[in-house]
């Protein structure tokens, strides 16, 4: 488990895994505008990112939402999955481009004029947005600022774009491995509107080792499967949920099983970093399922206690009301048509057990030790800028199957959850 | 519409309603004690209420939660739903009496004292336990105040049992119709924990018309089906939701299209009174959908938007965010494996389009109108400690199918429900 002292420990940190991999550049900009739906507004800054191979790649590939009202960039990178080769990802935050009159054609210039500013074809790239949904695009400013964008690229670190993408996140989000010859280097935002399936969340990978389209496409699957949709900070999957791979192959081949494991240590990492800045986080909440009838099963009573709202107030009030863990567990279970024996149902608590053979198992001492547990594991945020590795309240439910363990991270629910995203827009 | 000038205004109400139906009587008493879970605690208090037919009947039915680990009641209640006949309910807050090792045997025995005291048997009671879960409760000193009980017992007013049943519902919640020559009363308790099905809800109904049993039960679940049903604070179903109905039959019988139009317009009110007095509710949402492909389908859509963490705050803080409603909607949608033609889509805030034809429709003069609109209908909870029937948001989804609609109540998510529920227990 990692752990930092200090905030400049954590950035110089995240300096070391920054450094792109061979074969790629990248640039960011800020663009400022005044959005056309607010009379009077201030004027709003926004980020333009540009993540650009050296040349184009056919060894590329992204998931994308499942939300039935994607993006125009969603739209547009789902249609260029199947083009032969792809040059980058031209990303803004602030605005997520969703569902207006001319998005997709907003998006499709900007593209285009990027291609003609770097000798390729606006064809050559993806797109990814995120922010408020329903806005436009401020498509003039963003078209102005292309080509300082493009005359700022640079060959040295992705950290700059890492904090480029940023909206109410705290902090950078960086994690690296080394693959064989090269490495592996992603980033993330993310933090509200995060489940079940990725997030708003946008994350950008990219290797310098060579793996073949399919199987890239085969790994990231897999991998995201595993780490980014299993997290959940408050129940929402947003419109504009991206995570794209791209190869630059340059360090050559590398062995199969080693690629697929340095990139799921990259998302794994990237999740827990993304988990532990969710808006407001006060604790970091892992629930694991052993024993369900199936994953699905596992997965959907996991999801059921980290997105209730009723457990998340406890346990950001210190308080160890595991009545409600017990009583989300049900909820589920009866509410979906399941079954279960609750007499082998187990519950615990930071290792205590608080529920078995069909009763709760409480006392005073009990109840006083989760409390200081609970205690312990809160993030002190009014203090620390940082992600605090080392602490996670672990909830471990055993039901009556066969099923083996699925986690699913989470966060709790806090007044400044509710400030952040009460007037996220102003 | 109903509106209050003033909370003396609205308890007046309260009390001309609260007349109880012929052949009943209610008595309440405050139980003081020390909880075993927790060391050093102050002493609590509990309310014990006693709802009483004058003589058994054999006209009377419940709703039960359909969490997978019910309280103690939950099961007592199940299994006397087949007796020949019931004498009243017996009801408890504070502590709800969920699994724990001697809960069925704690609630049996006080029922055996209740029968012994009102020259009934303990198996012609029913009872309902709301609050904490996991927690055992006081037998002893419950056990020693049901003389004082019976005691207490009068004809007058069900509105002394209405406040006693409360935990954390800001205002006591009656509602009354006429039935033929009879009347309908109804009280119930619900504030957080209140979905899908019922709630952290407890809902006690008594009628002197005269309902055959079989009758009863269905007029009773259909209403349930379309009231209490339909509401949603935070997605929890608790382990004790309860709505029980007794009829004296003292009046005779009624008609049975008119009865259960009474009911119905009963359980509507209470379901209002529920949600208005929502945990730290700072605005009441109604989401109305039309036009799904299925009635489950409609209420799917309409419980995600209502539920959506990111709709609730956007609403508390007056924000017309309408993207996440869109995104909510498609969410659930599009994980659920849902189709939909998103460009026959329309949604609606207070009346103003916000989306139509697979786009946004917002503008600033639009986005001004709608502030106003949110800012209009918010609570004014730190003046008015009563319910604002006239106040309600809106929000109007029509989707591409056939069927009816359907509307779910819920609330937003406050800086007070935080606190309410970060240490409910304390």
């Amino acid at each position: 488990m990692e752990s930092y002292a200090s905030e400049s420990e954590y950035l110089h940190a995240l300096a070391d895994r920054a450094a792109l991999p061979e074969g790629f550049q990248c640039a960011v900009r800020e663009v400022t505008f005044l959005p056309r739906e607010r009379t009077g507004a201030q004027p709003l800054k926004m980020n333009l990112s540009l993540l650009l191979l050296d040349h184009e790649s056919r060894d590329f590939g992204a998931v994308f939402t499942r939300n039935l009202f994607p993006g125009a960039p969603v739209l547009i990178g789902r249609a260029r999955l199947e083009r032969p080769a792809i040059r980058g990802v031209l990303v803004n935050n602030k605005i997520s481009n969703v569902c207006t009159p001319r998005g997709v054609d907003d998006a499709l210039g900007l593209l285009d004029r990027l291609g003609g500013l770097t000798g390729a074809r606006g064809d050559d790239f993806l797109c990814a947005s995120t922010g408020i949904i329903g806005w436009e695009l401020p498509v003039r400013e963003m078209q102005e600022s292309l080509p300082s964008l493009v005359k700022g690229l640079s060959a040295s670190s992705i950290l700059p774009m890492a904090r480029a993408i940023m909206t109410t996140d705290a902090f950078p989000k960086v994690r690296a491995a080394a693959a064989d010859k090269g490495k592996i280097v992603g980033i993330a935002k993310g933090a509200g509107m995060i489940e079940p399936n990725m997030a708003t969340l946008l994350c950008f990978l990219c290797t310098d080792v060579a793996v073949p389209r399919e199987r890239l496409r085969e790994d990231l699957a897999w991998c995201v499967h595993r780490t980014l949709n299993r997290l959940s900070i408050d129940g929402d999957q947003s419109t504009s949920d991206t995570a794209i791979l791209l190869s630059s192959g340059l360090k050559g081949p590398a062995d199969p099983k080693e690629f697929r494991a340095a990139l799921l240590d990259v998302l794994a990492g990237l999740a827990f970093d993304i988990v532990r800045n969710a808006e407001g986080i006060g604790h970091a909440i892992r629930v694991r399922v052993d024993r369900a009838q199936d994953e699905a099963t596992g997965l959907g009573v996991a999801r059921a206690v980290v997105n209730s709202p009723l457990v998340k107030t406890a346990v950001f009030g210190n308080d160890p009301n595991v009545g409600r863990i017990v009583s989300a567990i049900g909820d589920y279970m009866g509410n979906t048509g399941g079954k279960l024996d609750t007499g082998r149902t187990v519950v615990r608590m930071g290792g205590e057990e608080i529920f078995s053979n069909g009763c709760f198992r409480l006392d005073a001492d009990k109840e006083r030790r989760l409390c200081e547990y609970l205690r312990g594991r809160a993030f002190d945020t009014k203090r620390i800028p940082w992600p605090q590795h080392d602490r996670t309240v672990d909830i471990e439910i055993t039901l009556d199957g066969v099923s083996p363990g699925v986690e699913i991270l989470g966060s709790d629910l806090s007044y400044d959850y509710v400030r952040e995203n009460a007037d996220y827009r102003s």
